[in-house]
């Protein structure tokens, strides 16, 4: 029998259906790399990018020269633009903000066709270290009222070039799934005295039914209420609301549980693609108490039913304890 | 210069961008219909359906025989049953619903491939009459809370049979979308004693900007801060909370508004794959004065960009004014 499931951060619901029709399709080989005859992304096409924001090279290497790393570039047809006036206004109800922000993109690694769950322990530390100094860089900019940085792997889920990377947008606003968290994890504050993630994360760990992984200052589950199959959180497990304040020691536990959950998910799902975002508070101090920074993972596997465009009500066939004990079992 | 546009209602934000990559992907032809050797939804094949709850035929004919000009059937697998109890339970913090409810299809018509777009004005006032009945009698079972009417139409939409069909999901809570619309009409009425919609009708009337057709009794518009390229909406003048108090005269108004949408869209985009969706009150009386029914109808035809997953925030190059002027100057 199915039921219907409640997020309960954001009062989202999904229908738990048992129709077969509505299980994942999972293809059954992994997506063809483009031909490699001309990468943007790779080592020496560095003087065809916009030059370098920030990049992980050694010391005696030159900046957009090919020694590198990771390496941060403003995206080549930015969505935004930093160096516009911050202009908000009112055309009758409707309100309008002049697009002003930054549009970045994260190389990860020169490594053409290298997966996330193949890259090494460092490359994701760096990785992680990039997406942290460049929000602390944009956090002056007392326009920007957020950052959002996510990821953009395979065709279907928007990547346009076939070599991994980030993309980061700071805006002058802030993005309606992240007003929808705080609001949520705002009302729960009020009423319990306690921050609604780290409720979720010791139920979690008391009922171990959609754990995927943990390390000592991370929580990997599938969420109660999942918008699609497999979709994966990141936790960390001390309070903290923004991803800027992670500690060295939590970087690296990042870096290994990262790594665990997309090598099953690419094992499970056949290196399908995905999304993620990292969610993190907004650059106010007025969330530092009940907001909890997390990342949401979004395999892009499951078949459309429509009424996720017409409703943000969700159905499937995958409960998310059926896909943790899944994910759980395979042993990298 | 891209700017940034919120939703008056839900505060969904969009950026509208000059980038031509994120301009709509026109397919330069229709997509071809599926092969016609057997289609469960043309007549012959009633015997092979579950049996009508509703139907629209001529008085000498028989439930479940060929004559008929529109059939109301139940979804073969259902996501949601009505025979089950309803429960709710809590899960910790977690809340949980038995998947209680009705799941229905609406066969538009007997003709395989007639485009709504193509159907004439007896067959919509059929359409919208069958609409309302079956949200009429599903009001009747007091644990069902919301009835959402919705449609893909091809494919990318989610269509999963090439014979036009709407569908019927009778729910025992309510989709966040309405939920979410709900509370910004109440808080607009709270603070200015309006109906917000009403007011949004007013000043596209004013404006003119973002119009594409309009009758004595609806206006379609581009909403302000559209989601994706060309999407529309249809909004009745008169201030109703819920479809179906819709009045016979306001049918007929809206199957010749319908129609006349339907098929710019069709001509501009060629044959778009599309979604609507019915956004009408839920059976609580509360909604009465601040909500406002109206069809939204979203043509897939746009790039996905990440963003629309990750964070609810949308990004494309259409200007809802550019579209609008574009489709108003279609003449059917």
């Amino acid at each position: 029998m199915s039921e219907l499931r409640k997020d309960p951060v954001v009062d989202r619901w999904v229908i738990i259906t048992d129709d077969p029709a509505l299980s994942p399709s999972i293809p059954l080989s992994a997506p063809q790399s483009q031909d490699k005859a001309f990468c943007p992304f790779c080592r020496g096409s560095e003087h065809l990018c916009p030059p370098e924001i920030l990049a992980n090279r050694p010391p005696d290497s030159l900046a957009n020269d090919e020694r590198w790393n990771l390496r941060v570039i403003p995206n080549r047809v930015p969505f935004l633009v930093i160096e516009e006036d911050l202009k908000r206004h009112a055309e009758g109800i409707y309100d309008m903000v002049s697009g002003v922000g930054a549009n970045e993109v994260i190389i990860e690694t020169p490594h053409h066709g290298r997966r996330q769950s193949a890259m090494d322990r460092e490359e994701l530390e760096n990785l992680f270290w990039a997406y942290r100094d460049r929000i602390i860089d944009l956090k002056k900019d007392r326009r920007m009222r957020h950052v959002l940085i996510y990821k953009n792997s395979g065709k279907p889920s928007g990547a346009t070039i076939d070599h991994t990377y980030s993309l980061l947008l700071a805006l002058p606003i802030v993005p309606r799934d992240i007003v929808d968290e705080l609001h949520g994890a705002q009302k729960h504050f009020d009423y319990k005295e306690r921050c609604i993630y780290c409720d979720i994360i010791s139920q979690e760990i008391r009922q171990e039914q959609r754990i995927i992984a943990e390390t000592n200052t991370f929580l990997a589950i599938e969420p109660y209420a999942p918008r699609m199959p497999f979709e994966t959180w990141i936790l960390p497990k001390r309070h903290s609301c923004r991803f800027e304040e992670i500690e060295p020691k939590e970087v690296g536990d990042l870096s290994v549980i990262f790594k665990e959950v997309l090598a099953k998910l690419d094992r499970a799902l056949n290196n399908p693609p995905y999304n993620y975002a990292l969610h993190s508070a907004p650059f106010d101090s007025a969330y530092d108490r009940y907001y909890h920074w997390h990342m949401e993972i979004l395999p892009r596997i499951s078949i459309q039913s429509g009424l996720e465009w017409v409703s943000d009500l969700y159905v499937h066939s995958t409960a998310p304890e059926d896909a943790a004990h899944f994910l759980r079992n395979i042993f990298m």
